[in-house]
């Protein structure tokens, strides 16, 4: 590591002023009754694609959700889910490798200001900037912490990024329809998740064929065990 | 962007060290006569397949290379690579989600400790933490940086990651085998590469099938041009 302690130890207050943050808009949440997911994955993984689903399946079954969705620029994702009717907005983080709370913060206020009332919702889902390091470290005030992994991007994913997948609730698999065509070894993954976070809950999901959607959305719904 | 200013004074002042120590590696990989590579990429992408395959067509071509290969945890992809008979070294970067110049350094001084002569080596590739945002703001002393991009992970990528894009020299698809079964739209992907790095060359390339695998070759081996 060459950072310096100097830089070091400002890191360690920048965290402690997004701790603070966000413990604020955890209680708000609370407060409110909507369950919050931190949808945290690399790049390409296909959060964006899923939550398109999910929100689909949502409001089949009356599910009140909405989406805070983050890039580094363009607002692509953010219209692709718009069309589903769902609150949304756009977080542009413009270098930023990742969310932290205080744009949680301003963007909810947006939200509500658009007139999407809190207590009206059941779910948020803040979909992070794609990323498997840098989100590990920022709270958002999330009640749930998702982690995503797709079937093409190799089954030994969680060993090398432990930190993320041991700070998740539940760990997502997705694409899994063409799990044959990248001979994906799902044992393999399970093996390499429950090493690094174990106890966690799998849901293997493909937005192509809607398949585990509909227990994501049950899963989200439910607040996580207090510990693992 | 929530970051402060004094956390953006010291940000510029480790970026300006490290590029003090990349001027100097460039220095030294130019006496040497090595082509230096930096592949940058998603988690996933598929960076490590394909190098496999380069190493072993590179044996083929009597291309002398080899690779430092950097991950936050886990020697997995350094023993993947180190089969192929090729000098390979991995740096474990802990919770850091990029390389620096300084990481190199003591890998490559490790190397020729270890009896790899640097004059000897025609390509040393420089296989990055997979990551789509930190990776772009260090220069590794690389004469050619290569951004790699996945069918699987959605054409309009270099539209929301457009630093990486633009400061790449050559961008590399990957697992173009399976391009049908995920429904990538080439001509989609290379119109949002164009937009953002225009004169790029783009290679097309599977790990599985060897395509492209020779083209790339040929490109790492010859410098950049000066300007796009």
């Amino acid at each position: 590591m060459s950072t310096t302690p100097r830089i070091v130890d400002l890191r360690r207050g920048v965290l402690e002023k997004n701790d603070q943050i966000a413990a604020a808009l955890r209680d708000r949440f609370c407060a409110a009754g909507v369950q919050v997911a931190n949808w945290v994955s690399s790049p390409g993984t296909g959060k964006t694609a899923l939550l398109e689903r999910l929100l689909v399946h949502a409001q089949e079954q009356r599910v009140r959700a909405a989406v805070l969705v983050g890039d580094c620029a363009t607002d692509n994702d953010a219209r692709r889910l718009a069309a589903t009717g769902a609150p949304v907005r756009q977080i542009e983080t413009a270098s930023m490798c990742h969310l932290e709370a205080d744009m949680v913060t301003s963007h909810v206020d947006a939200l509500v200001a658009d007139g999407t009332d809190l207590d009206d919702l059941d779910l948020l889902v803040l979909e992070n900037v794609g990323n498997l390091v840098c989100p590990t470290s920022y709270d958002l005030g999330e009640g749930m912490r998702v982690a995503l992994l797709s079937v093409t991007e190799g089954e030994d994913k969680p060993l090398k990024y432990p930190a993320l997948f041991a700070s998740a609730d539940v760990v997502v698999l997705t694409k899994v329809d063409i799990a044959d065509a990248v001979d994906f070894d799902r044992a393999a993954a399970e093996s390499a998740i429950a090493a690094v976070a174990p106890g966690r809950p799998v849901v293997a999901t493909s937005a192509r064929t809607g398949e585990g959607v509909g227990a994501l959305l049950t899963l989200l719904l439910m607040p996580p065990p207090a510990e693992y």
